[in-house]
């Protein structure tokens, strides 16, 4: 017997899960596509090597890995490299898959290029805690402009398609991955214990404060140094005008204000904006401002993203500035889902046939039907009055009969049980 | 440097390839959906044993293999059962996915189902003639339903689909599993020589009747009976009546006589319905009626399907019939674009800021312009008429300037070049 559970960490959408869905897919592309971003479609299966060369952080140990096939795989076998039995594996992000499609297709594509992705990622995640192996993600990209009106544009734009699927006063965290290195050097730490020390910070939310102090410490950092630091980075009221006084160079502060200032003046009283100073998002490819939206129903961000003006260069060898901002579609159907999404499905009417009918007749008259309503063809029960029960609890508002003119209403939807035709489509009954 | 191409036989796809793409999704699936189908969603990756174990005729040797991960990996090498190095594979159809899912959600699903799937399915095929290793299927089934209204009602709601899509004059094939081998057996072959048989009828398309022939007698089967056989079954008007006069059972042979009496009935002039005595369809996990739609202006069909009773049963040990259709979701929008597909894009607006000017008010003005435009903001250039000349050759039909009132409408849209306001949309410049 084969086994009838999907794969662990990966998921069957029913119907009506599906359609919520459906959805909310179709409200964040609408918004996007409205903001001129143009969606593009990448393979779900990339080149080994770019997966694991690209500065994943984490994810590398996550990619889900494709055995090469044929003459290829029993020559690996037989040379006993087993660390080359994959030639390709799964992407575990959207971002690099956009970084390569740049790459190949520079010379067809605008400038800015202002790019929509909606798809399927997977990582090899413990599954727990509602973390999927197979997810879906929605980002808008902003390839070759290096300006902040970038961050800010799509901040924006991707706050507008949370509030089109109705969230409200979710938080926008930002900060500054220049800022945040700048810091940690200005209390002494070293620039290679950076990406291990930003680890271990971006664990805050999980660990707690002291979880990271203690964390630091254990690794073999000064005592003192990481008492300062955490006392600074995690105290309340940090501003980037007062990380910058223990700065020289005040650039990037200066670029985390503008955005804060211009998302502020967008979000009027819809959402709110914030620096945090401890934010640092986990792909060890960004390389400026950092953002992620999280929202006061849920732990855990529902949105994160960032600028990486290095990646494309490593396709191309010649550094193009991007930064992107992408929704956390799975986090976003779950809380949508428990606010109880209701879909407002168009009038449903189910035909029902008998076995004496002339079947082509039936599907003829169900596609009149069809016109205006969504409708299906049922062989007719031998109880009648229990198959209508069904149907009605299926969602289906009347019933007609391939045989008679009129239209049944069914009783949830027409309390006095009349026989009437509804409103729209009694044209085209025969 | 990292490699820029997508893998073989995957393909990127542009901004307008995506927007046709979407176009012909959308399309069948409001054909599908108003025909009282239901979309669900399964993951791409399968269970290897389910994907192994399915009868799934050629495609078992197409499985994209993953690597097992972590001790299982280490284990499974120390083994050397390099036979069992992979836990899961991408899937090759939606249907075994389709059969898992019911069987794992029957107590939530109607009787009959009627779903839909649209969705991606991998297969490592030697990479030809426009053959891709992904690609979309856009597939409807009923299950729980063993009359041949079945078949009927999915022919002709893939007929709507594909005429939807502007396709005309196609030609729906279809034939009986059982008719075919009853056909075999009559000719003198043995139960067992019958699926290496059906593999080689199936080739004639591509081989021609004097390949299958020669392809039989090479396997060493009796020289009279090969040469009866071909000659009866691709004669020029063979009828399923004819062939039902050389079985005892006739069953099979009436079916199709009914499903191609109600199809031609539908059919109208739109589309032909045809006996087709050789077709096979390559599954191996086909009981019944198979089915292809073929397009007189491609080699090759664009929709395939056929009734698959066993397979539900090899999930829940009950057997459940089930009957599905699937469109070539590649081969048809490779036709669409050869017919020259072009998407009616809403009217673009671009509005252009300098750097001295307030952005979040500029992108305040963009949306209001977005309620009625696809618009998208852009820093202005230094040369505006050339800037004006590439936004015109992106499609943009006008530009908004952050600090005035007008709208200017480019060239190509207003041969006069004037500078006035489009119809819609004046209302909002501020």
């Amino acid at each position: 017997m084969l086994k009838i559970q999907p794969l662990k960490g990966m998921k069957d959408y029913l119907p009506d899960e599906t359609a919520l869905r459906e959805y909310a897919l179709n409200t964040i592309h609408e918004v996007y596509r409205r903001h001129g971003f143009s969606r593009i479609t990448t393979p779900m299966l990339e080149e080994i090597g770019n997966l694991t060369g690209s500065e994943c952080g984490d994810n590398l140990n996550l990619i889900f890995k494709v055995l090469k096939r044929g003459d290829k795989l029993s020559e690996t076998l037989a040379s006993g490299r087993t660390e080359a039995l994959a030639d390709m594996g799964l992407r575990y992000d959207l971002t690099l898959p956009l970084a390569r499609f740049y790459a190949a297709n520079r010379h067809l594509l605008p400038l800015p290029f202002k790019v929509i992705q909606m798809d399927r990622a997977f990582r090899a995640e413990r599954p727990q805690k509602g973390r999927m192996r197979e997810f879906m993600q929605c980002d808008i990209d902003i390839i070759g402009d290096d300006s902040i009106h970038a961050e800010t544009e799509l901040i924006h734009v991707t706050a507008k398609a949370l509030s089109a699927l109705g969230f409200e006063n979710f938080i926008v965290l930002v900060n500054d991955r220049r800022l945040l290195n700048g810091l940690l050097v200005s209390f002494g730490f070293s620039q290679e214990s950076l990406p291990a020390l930003c680890l271990a910070i971006d664990k805050a939310d999980k660990i707690g404060v002291e979880g990271v102090r203690a964390e630091l410490v254990q690794k073999g950092h000064n005592h003192e140094a990481v008492d300062a630091l955490c006392e600074f980075l995690f105290r309340d009221n940090l501003t980037p005008e007062n990380a910058a006084d223990r700065l020289a160079d005040k650039a990037s502060a200066e670029s985390l204000v503008c955005i804060i200032r211009d998302v502020h003046a967008l979000a009027g009283d819809k959402y709110r904006v914030a620096y945090h100073p401890s934010l640092v998002r986990g792909q060890g490819y960004y390389t400026g401002a950092v953002f992620e939206i999280i929202c006061p129903s849920f732990s855990g961000s529902i949105a994160g993203g960032g600028r990486y003006d290095g990646m494309i260069g490593k396709f191309t060898g010649q550094a193009i500035p991007a930064v992107g901002f992408s929704i956390g579609f799975e986090r976003v159907c779950a809380l949508l889902s428990e606010k109880g999404f209701a879909t407002s499905a168009p009038v449903k009417i189910a035909v029902l046939y008998r076995e004496e009918h002339d079947f082509a007749y039936v599907l003829k008259k169900a596609d009149d039907l069809a016109q205006h309503h969504t409708v299906t063809v049922f062989r007719q029960a031998k109880k009648l009055s229990k198959q209508l029960e069904t149907l009605e609890a299926m969602g289906f508002a009347s019933v007609a009969f391939a045989d008679r003119e009129e239209i049944k209403v069914l009783g949830r939807y027409n309390a006095s049980e009349k026989t009437t035709p509804p409103a729209h489509g009694t044209a085209y009954i025969k």
